[in-house]
């Protein structure tokens, strides 16, 4: 487990905050490595300025939250977490830093309540922009994960015959991501043929597929906590036809400028600049409805975004997917999507599966 | 897909609320049958106590939106949900309904500024104790769920040699439970084995399976939105030694016990009471450090809680689990679970897979 209180103690300096209260999971596993699957329970540890850590835990995590290296304040199901966080908070503050983006309006309540005099302020920028560079040691699970991720969907891309149902493919799927060394699947694949295939987050169902038609594949895995993501879409067990051969080397067009434009220093929109560039410049703008990719760390989805609207530049450490698509309702969609790591120079691609365009 | 509004409208009648903002899933699921997959965008629905609802929507959902009977207020990536969310709010409360237990801070504050003048007030009891009490026909997904956690939980008893690591038969659980008809996994399966399987939620790892080891076996599994949850713990290729069976027969006393005192009219906490009262005669009661079961549902857990704490009397239509267990650090642990649907009589046991002590 690797403990990074220091590193964020030296940010919360810089930020002004006295204590953390910290209770998103992935949060947590950044900042004392305990990565505990709390359910509705409470988990926060309150990480002051200066002194160590307590952690507020339920009686069945006990045993496992002894190596997050924090004074536990264990509470039981019948008791509630009330009196434990108000025993954590105690003497903390005044301003305490909270995960707007993760807390529940509840449990803000309850912290309110138990520490009144205090000011609580977000702190997911000051722990996101730690997360968001990664250490080599980081990168390398990245690196880990992406060959779990590349060898299952050159597979997936050879069982994908007709006949075969976007559900049996999804099983198989998540199968062999744990089979291949995957520790967790942070979603569920999407397998995704035919007029389905143009819901970028449509759920596989008892659609068999069809010669001729369009198969997105779309899956991601964990290791050592780390997230892998990629996208290959196929044309099931058939030459793509010719608008499918141009939809997809369109959006292979886009892909390849937005990884060109990714390098540290760079303001984030610019990558979504150039891969939208290219499908706006084939008349499909309308068609490309989403970001062109988001950060990958211990979550799927995590800062930076990339979005015409982030103006923040890149740094060095980055890890995002680039993933530009095209989707035509009653036709389909095709999407491609890689994990890039942010370098000074070019960017390095961690996943590595061709990308071919016919299965 | 099922449409509640009405439902929901009448019991907003009565709680005197004007509008309710509605951003998780199962609620989402619950009122409207829409299943959507936001990960981190805002996806919400505005449902006046009079009159059409409105969905706050991702333009990637937008396609699948469509099924959710409402008007559709589309955001994109770029732009954030903020003005399609004070355009679904215009002219809605004073008294809007939130859920306290799942909205983020971030996004509470984002309502909060998109209707300034509204008061904001918890709607967690509005919705749980609708969902609480199921329909037949949930009731009969809930049966479609049990029947494949049951199958799958034998063929895993059958499959657990001495050699196999947990996370092996982790794997081969996951893929199972799909192939037997599960549309999704709420949990990964829990394969614990020798002593730690003291760590109620563990994670399976590279630790093989040895002769006369303990098993904790639990899995859970959806179909067509509802959940099925079974523990069964076991001992690996040998008969129980006198140790493990004491303690194997105890917690299936306590389950029993549970079972017996659960139907219509009894306070939730006499189910905890029956249960724990058999571990604590038996002098195991600090050993037995979670509640005895939870609600069953579009969650894995939901209310009713069946804590020492919840004098509220249990419902006919409520699905929860009943699941004692005694944990020894450094010897292992012991759990059961059923599901049970509480009746005016004697609870329905939807979960029906053996309960044997060796594998």
């Amino acid at each position: 487990m690797t403990n990074r209180s220091t590193l964020v103690q030296d940010a919360m300096t810089s930020d002004g905050v006295d204590a953390l209260l910290v209770a998103a999971p992935p949060n947590l596993a950044y900042i004392c490595g305990f990565r505990p699957n709390p359910h509705e329970r409470l988990i926060a540890l309150v990480l002051p300025r200066d002194g160590e850590p307590r952690l507020v835990c339920p009686s069945l995590e006990e045993e496992a939250a002894r190596a997050a290296g924090a004074e536990l304040l264990v509470w039981r199901d019948e008791q509630g977490p009330a009196d434990a966080l108000a025993r954590a908070l105690a003497g903390k503050g005044p301003r305490i830093g909270i995960e707007k983006q993760y807390l529940t309006v509840a449990n803000a309540e309850l912290a309110a309540a138990a520490a009144p005099g205090a000011a609580f302020v977000g702190c997911d920028e000051l722990i996101g922009r730690l997360r968001a560079v990664k250490s080599e040691d980081e990168i390398a699970a990245h690196r880990r994960a992406a060959s779990v991720v590349d060898r299952v969907v050159v597979r997936m891309a050879e069982a994908a015959a007709p006949g075969v149902t976007e559900a049996d493919l999804a099983a198989e799927c998540a199968r062999q991501l744990r089979a291949e060394g995957g520790d967790l699947l942070p979603f569920e694949p999407l397998i995704l043929t035919g007029p389905h295939s143009a819901l970028p987050h449509g759920e596989p169902g008892r659609t068999p597929l069809a010669e001729g038609d369009l198969l997105i594949i779309d899956i991601g895995v964990s290791v050592d906590g780390y997230c892998a993501d990629i996208t290959r879409t196929l044309v099931v067990a058939a030459e793509p036809d010719d608008r499918q051969r141009k939809v997809l080397e369109i959006v292979r067009a886009a892909e390849r400028a937005g990884i060109d434009a990714a390098r540290a220093g760079v303001p984030a929109r610019e990558v979504d600049e150039a891969a939208r560039g290219v499908i706006a410049d084939a008349g499909y703008g309308p068609r490309f409805i989403h970001r062109t990719g988001h950060g990958l760390g211990l979550e799927v989805h995590e800062p930076p975004y990339l979005t015409a609207a982030n103006a923040k530049p890149l740094a060095a450490g980055n890890v995002v997917t680039v993933e530009p698509g095209i989707y035509i309702e009653g036709w389909g969609g095709v999407r491609i999507e890689d994990d890039v790591v942010i370098r000074e120079g070019a960017a390095e691609v961690l996943t590595a599966a061709p990308i071919g365009v016919s299965a």
